[in-house]
């Protein structure tokens, strides 16, 4: 199968994001598919051609073709793309590998980790459907905007060009620009250790530290994200664009994510137990620190925000207290130990 | 003269940011003097406590001394620390000149470049003073926070080890962080080229592009910065941290800084002239503007933003055009020609 011969896209779930790319593609005359696995909403979506559980208010052209029949999905398809959340995908592609060609590539929405084993989901992908090229699309793109037509730039990167320039051909027109990169690790381990900071963020302003603070608490972050990345074969200057710088500012700074609502329920002395069972979300940035923290911890990688952040989670630290920490280690150089 | 004993520092100008840091200062029991150049005002501030001009309501502790009288000011000072507006560096450091001993190193909090020589502050220091140690403060740092005790985190940067780490001793405690940094070339030019991006923030903002146009623009824009400074002998890893990215977020994101507000009335169609005369306002950032964009043409950096910026201030593009010429470049790679 030519990449470059990409003629026809097929979306496996049906999130926001996943929905507003698709809406987009239609735009652009691209053939696309959404498939979902719930085959009630699925099948209510493709009457309703909206999308009113995660992207509300925004038509879905005719000419997207929405199912929940896997093989009918697929047919046709000359690339797969992953759009579950992370906890979800393998279980996922499970259910549906056996309907997937071997030389299908694939392109990754998912940002995230695998809780137990800290699997990146390309990693996932080539565990269940086996070796074949993967790509992974990132950047700062709240889907409504997306789904709006509004300006967006986000990276696309793959160890291969050929399936990156396809996948850049192929979106990359009218108000959305894709931009290439060279490092699947560094852009997919961004779009997690991001969630930390945004955890972090929420602290900040829940405790009304300022601007100063907030502005050098993802300064660090950030350096403190590229030290895990670099160290897990990631190239900091992928922390540098639009996976990295990019997407932390609108996780910070931008609208209400979950992470930043989680942070700012922590600040007020709540405890992680009973926000969760306040609410049906799924924090999946308090797996991500608990996660990261653990492997940071063996692996000797100094990370005193996810520290500070998981101490926080599990109730060990008042979050005054963590601050007053964090402000009293020693400050030697801004790089110590960061070679790039 | 010995850096490592500093005990009493002279701020030469008596802006908000000096002023927060004479606050700190005194909290610390370090001894300062702020001296102004407007005798009347020095004076009456020195009777009222407070800089009722550019840090209303915050009052300066007695210890601190206030006076408008040059000599007066440099008796026993260890550290001259440079503090006026870019603009007016040059000729405030001619008229002091010749009191200042020829050894006395000098801490800049300067931020800009000299209009038509493109000359960073430590430059413009050496030329008048002669050459001595110089080391630059820099980072995400409202002068209001500074004076409320908030936690803030900021950059020491200088050729001279000896005196980064000096300065990082005398001011670096209670909510008052300071890291080492040896660019002061990258720390200074960051400093001058975020304003542009405030602007360009600003015509985000006015626009309404949404929030995923303007974390690009700015992730886009730092790659820029960063490389019209390294073309001019400064480290890649500095726009990574606090003056770089650091100062980049809260000038964009924060507040309503003076070259946001410009771009966000360039943004409703006034042009800059219009603006200029509505306001007693000097927009630094956009001088700044012209002259890097100049710059950046003689030595061939590509800088589309700032090139964008540029014809807007000067009225030759319309707002909405430059956003449709910066969609519709070819976008290749993420780091093109930016080696690091």
């Amino acid at each position: 199968m030519e990449c470059a011969k990409v003629k026809r896209v097929t979306f496996l779930g049906s999130g926001g994001f996943a929905t507003s790319l698709a809406i987009h593609l239609a735009r652009g005359n691209r053939a696309c598919v959404i498939w979902g696995k719930d085959s009630d909403y699925c099948n209510a979506m493709a009457v309703s051609r909206v999308n009113g559980r995660h992207l509300p208010g925004v038509p879905i052209p005719d000419s997207v073709l929405i199912t929940a029949d896997f093989q009918k999905a697929i047919a046709d398809c000359d690339l797969l793309i992953a759009s579950t959340p992370t906890a979800y995908l393998r279980q996922t592609l499970d259910r549906v590998a056996i309907h997937v060609p071997d030389s299908l590539p694939v392109l990754s929405l998912v940002k995230g980790l695998e809780r137990e084993t800290l699997k990146r989901p390309s990693q996932i992908v080539e565990d269940v459907l086996g070796s074949r090229r993967v790509a992974v699309l990132s950047g700062p793109s709240h889907a409504e905007e997306v789904a709006q037509g509004r300006p967006t730039s986000l990276v696309i990167s793959s160890e291969s060009e050929d399936l990156a320039e396809t996948v850049q051909k192929f979106f990359g027109f009218g108000p959305l620009r894709l931009y290439r990169n060279d490092d699947p690790t560094g852009v997919e381990l961004a779009g997690a250790l991001k969630n930390i900071m945004g955890i972090a963020a929420g602290l900040c302003d829940g405790l009304d530290l300022g601007d100063n603070a907030k502005a050098a608490l993802l300064s660090r972050g950030l350096i403190e994200m590229t030290r895990f990345a670099v160290a897990h074969g990631a190239q900091a200057r992928t922390f540098f664009g639009l996976a990295g710088v990019g997407d932390l500012m609108t996780t910070c700074f931008s609208g209400h994510g979950r992470n930043r609502s989680l942070g700012r329920w922590l600040a007020t002395g709540m405890t992680l137990d009973q926000i969760t069972k306040s609410t049906t979300h799924v924090f999946e940035g308090a797996f991500t620190t608990f996660s990261v923290a653990d492997s940071a911890r063996r692996c000797q990688i100094p990370m005193p925000i996810t520290e500070a952040v998981e101490n926080i989670l599990t109730g060990s630290l008042e979050p005054w207290q963590a601050v007053k920490n964090l402000m009293n280690r020693p400050s030697g150089s801004e790089y110590d130990d960061l070679d790039f």
